[in-house]
């Protein structure tokens, strides 16, 4: 069955998946980054950018499995760029350069609407404004029975948990403390929603957690 | 040199320390039991309680070593008992029966004076009611050039660490999530005190991580 899940997000000790501050040259917000050298490291990452070598192992398996089976993605906004209110124009192509790593349907959300963006390696960008429901109604008719994965960033996550729409997470639990960021747990009751983890394994450089939803 | 340390100190994913409403019955609040799972396996736990068998491994290494060169303990008052406000009478003598496993000094942070308490096996309870900076110092004392342990609950460890006065921890990842409890990371900023990790180390039941200050 198609699933809405969740993975190869990466998150501190401290429940950061994002640090303080994100703009052009931190992305993912100071030391941000950090959370994510698990994944760097790996064969499937450096071959997602054309370049050979890469680690092999525990950590890589997961970073092959979080590609399968995807049929659309949903981002949000500060996820495809630094910009926020209104499009100033179009050149704003997403942090990916020509080729993205999706090669989908990939579902921006936004307050601000902009057409179709079609990239190199079939990823096309569709800005959508009337909300998180109806992005994941149109992913999910794009993934046409394959899963949609939610990419990020954590407010994204947390509107589509609370909101039940995600039947799988996984997270990778680097060995990182941020202290500041934005908190993936901060006030969420993942057993209330349904969620308990059914796997944890230890990678190379994280640990991962398979949480389901009963 | 003589540290001041916590050890084998068990979190959920999402941080906390012990679960909800704790009580007689649930000293660990509810669901908190589970997040020592990886603990009471080991040999060591069982030797603790006078039965042979449990696991050898990883999770019993580090739980050994919290035990190592451990002169003194502090405990918040709910470590020690479900008894709030003025002790009624001497009767409550702890959660450990007879032979408590510190077997050295116990400084019991409690606003209620009450007469040291003497166990089988070398511990002895004293409760400190001048506050945590008196329970230190006495504990450094007690503790004759031996680490002294901050045994927990969240509250005292988080009171300790924000005043400056732990040099490191060891934390113990259960694959568990709580939702709600006592948070061991909330509000704090770890690499704003200082913290960060230094090793990360997965057990058979529990992923093991070392803070240190620098």
């Amino acid at each position: 069955m198609s699933k809405v899940k969740v993975s190869a997000f990466s998150v501190s000790l401290d429940g950061f998946g994002a640090g303080p501050r994100q703009d052009l040259e931190n992305p993912l917000g100071v030391r941000g980054l950090e959370l994510h050298a698990w994944f760097l490291k790996t064969a499937v990452f450096r071959k997602i950018h054309h370049l050979a070598g890469g680690s092999q192992g525990v950590d890589n398996d997961f970073a092959a499995r979080s590609f399968e089976n995807v049929g659309a993605w949903i981002l949000g906004r500060n996820m495809f760029g630094p910009i926020r209110g209104p499009w100033p124009d179009d050149s704003w192509k997403g942090w990916w350069a020509d080729e993205p790593p999706y090669h989908v349907p990939v579902f921006v959300l936004s307050h601000y609407e902009r057409p179709p963006l079609p990239m190199k390696g079939n990823t096309t960008f569709y800005f959508v404004t009337d909300g998180p429901e109806s992005a994941l109604k149109q992913a999910k008719e794009a993934a046409n029975g394959q899963d949609v994965r939610i990419g990020g960033g954590v407010s994204t996550i947390r509107q589509y948990l609370t909101a039940g729409h995600i039947h799988e997470i996984h997270l990778a639990f680097s060995p990182v403390l941020l202290g500041e960021g934005e908190n993936l747990f901060a006030g969420i009751h993942f057993p209330k929603l349904g969620f308990k983890p059914v796997q944890s394994t230890a990678g190379e450089e994280a640990t991962h957690v398979i949480l389901k939803r009963a």
